[in-house]
């Protein structure tokens, strides 16, 4: 059985240069390319999934449909979950990348992006009310909509995922795809690679190029492999 | 609670002029538009779904994520099923409506566009394995696969989906979208209306404006409205 991850293709935010986590922006034109392309990649190495599983972000659902539609999947079932979504970035979302910087410290950003468990700071408990009393979430204990998060913390949110969903339907023989966001997806990997705490936070995982990996019976990686025009 | 019926917006087989039934076409350039257009005109109702059906094929399933986008909800729940499929159009799928009409005489190609209970010729065996091959419906009896479909058959495949799916989440009080094909949607506007067998083949639904039905706890309706530009 093959599990493929696929990271968004370049969102509006992206390209602004604006932190972005759970605020939903839309892919870039040039978003749309790389999802498509995406999906021609996974078309070319006649990968056939039974299921496929995104986030509740617009970026992620559609870079979803874009490479089920592109290689000619599109009538496969798609699941969208919260816990799929992006780490949230707290007080920095809709900021500037190099704004933020300017006014924190490189360093200072450097450690809220890449440490492994220091969160950036909370967002403001007002701003947090617009995440808090969004439809998409209102089923959940609000203890479950963060203000912040790290990368220890979104782990911690994706593995139920993972092992209710994903680990179960990949123990029938089941081929799934997971079109996500950087760090969820790092998440993933880090479980699936036994990656340690120190390294994870530098894996970097490109826009657009499935991650493929086969696994044995036991989940256990047989190969892994990323698809890339280059090829 | 709202039941809201979509027929997709116009496919490229439409625009060719051809039979379509199953075959998985595209929607053409004007059908996106459609699509686009009635997830507006939901918007602009406030109309804020649960979840969303939709067929497995391509044309119902990109109208309806098009209308999930444009309303601002692509995060919804969205499921498709084979149930929901157009009606099968039998031995005349991609044959040429005009065509047909000289072969066959426009009064016999009458008979089996609009009677209830006659089906086209079947699909021969050799065509009909193309469908019973389709990864698609490979979880299916065999038996379950048409070779053709009448209007009467089609209603009778739609409403167990009715019954287990769209039936339970309304008498939860969910509001639920539908996208879907002329038949499959007129076998769902004959239950709810309780039409009779000689009226409903002429009850023509217009592609891309949402047939809105506010319906009673015990799903009786108590408001049908149709969204159109023109009001």
């Amino acid at each position: 059985m093959k599990l493929v991850l696929v990271r968004h293709g370049q969102s509006e935010w992206n390209l602004a240069n604006l932190f972005t986590g759970w605020t939903d922006v839309d892919l870039s034109e040039n978003g749309v390319k790389e999802a498509k392309l995406a999906g021609q990649l996974i078309k070319k190495a006649g990968i056939e999934f039974d299921i496929a599983y995104t986030s509740v972000l617009k970026r992620a659902i559609k870079t979803c449909q874009y490479i089920l539609e592109e290689s000619d999947q599109l009538w496969i079932p798609m699941e969208k979950h919260w816990r799929l979504n992006e780490r949230h970035y707290g007080a920095l979302q809709g900021l500037n990348k190099a704004e933020t910087a300017e006014k924190y410290g490189e360093d200072q950003v450097h450690i809220w992006r890449r440490s492994y468990n220091i969160s950036p700071p909370e967002m403001e408990p007002e701003q947090g009310k617009v995440f808090r009393s969004d439809r998409r979430y209102s089923m959940l204990d609000e203890k479950l909509i963060p203000l912040t998060e790290n990368l220890e913390i979104t782990l911690e949110r994706v593995m139920p995922f993972y092992e209710d969903h994903i680990a179960p339907n990949l123990k029938q023989g089941k081929n799934i795809l997971v079109a996500a966001h950087g760090n969820s997806l790092r998440a993933l990997c880090k479980y699936l690679e036994n990656i340690s705490n120190e390294v994870i936070p530098s894996l970097e995982i490109a826009t657009g190029q499935p991650i493929v990996y086969e696994l044995s019976d036991k989940l256990e990686i047989i190969n892994k492999k990323i698809l890339t025009t280059d090829e």
